[in-house]
């Protein structure tokens, strides 16, 4: 397989945790934004959106990290990243998806440019906004976790789920984007559970090929 | 079942257009954020979030319409609103990702609201907001869509998918913030196949018991 990706984008970086946790190697091509690589014809001729990532496996290609993970847990279910319950399958994905309906689209690289480009939105305010959206969210997530019974380790039990791969990604790109997430012990500490599995640690942008940490 | 929803909420509009695919008896109970119904103690109770749809199966209350979808699909499958091959479901869920994570995130009441009042952005700023994010997304699904082999009568083969319960209601709300849908002919034939069908019309905004024009 090969995953088009970046190290800094976080729907990536779920997907690399996916990858990892299934135990699925992968090559590492880079598509940076910030170099223009996505809008290039070689990438466009994968992906004509010219967004990341696109997972490309034998001859199909695939897009949207969402559907992507779904794919992988239907086509090599082991270990899984839902649960078998339905109701409980539910629970993860709701969980899985205030992250990436409610707090990352709004946070988008192309939606902060949008706003400073075409709108005049100064530095100050792009930060007030990210920590609006990402506050909301992540206050959300913290009182639904601990409102429940099934929250465990994870955000579901004691093994990472497709709610895992989001919330992780999604507070790195809050870290990104300088809002304070301080005030988020259930999600701080899910996060230190999942960052001490190799699995999410090989996934983190700064140990991705294309980061300039690395 | 109950449905905690209103009528021109396009997440609710999905999950009314799966029930009524799927051939299943719901209450309408109206929570209209315009009126405030989603911050009064007896919806917060139900859900927290103060956010529509809330599904109540039995004793189950499930939330976020895409989570709902899934649920209603692994417990309901007949018919199925998703295909059977794993790599035609991804081509399903990543059409239907375009809408539910690339557009109308960005363009809710609550991000409108926020635009207009925290940031002061006038009338026709908005407009453009909606028609700019809006733009992008439709473009990205008529080339999806004209590209692909699998595009039928509906987004997917001949059948109604999760797919085309994301496109059409993404298309009406497009129309209440004055975004130009005229130039996706992919887009308006298949919303067209989709509304001459009795279970997408009963769902319509309009046909809403809590709807002004009921």
């Amino acid at each position: 397989m090969k995953l088009y990706n970046t190290y800094i984008s976080s729907a990536s970086y779920r997907v690399r945790i996916a990858l990892n946790l299934k135990g699925l190697e992968y090559e590492f091509v880079s598509v940076n934004p910030f170099k223009g690589d996505n809008l290039k014809p070689e990438y466009l001729a994968v992906n004509p959106q010219g967004v990341v990532p696109t997972l490309v496996d034998g001859r199909r290609t695939l897009t949207q990290s969402l559907a992507i993970i779904e794919y992988l847990e239907e086509t090599r279910p082991d270990p899984p990243l839902l649960p078998a319950d339905p109701l409980e399958r539910a629970r993860v994905r709701a969980l899985a998806l205030v992250p990436a309906c409610e707090m990352h689209p709004i946070n988008t690289p192309r939606v902060r440019k949008h706003l400073a480009n075409d709108l005049g939105l100064d530095q100050e305010t792009s930060i007030a906004w990210g920590g609006h959206w990402n506050g909301l969210g992540f206050g959300t997530l913290e009182a639904l976790l601990n409102d429940s019974p099934h929250t465990g380790t994870f955000c579901h039990g004691d093994r990472p789920t497709l709610a895992d791969l989001c919330l992780v990604p999604q507070l790195f790109v809050a870290r990104v984007v300088q809002t304070d997430v301080s005030s988020y012990p259930t999600l701080l500490r899910i996060e230190e559970a999942c960052l001490a599995l190799p699995e999410f640690r090989a996934a983190m942008p700064e140990n991705q090929p294309d980061s300039p940490s690395s």
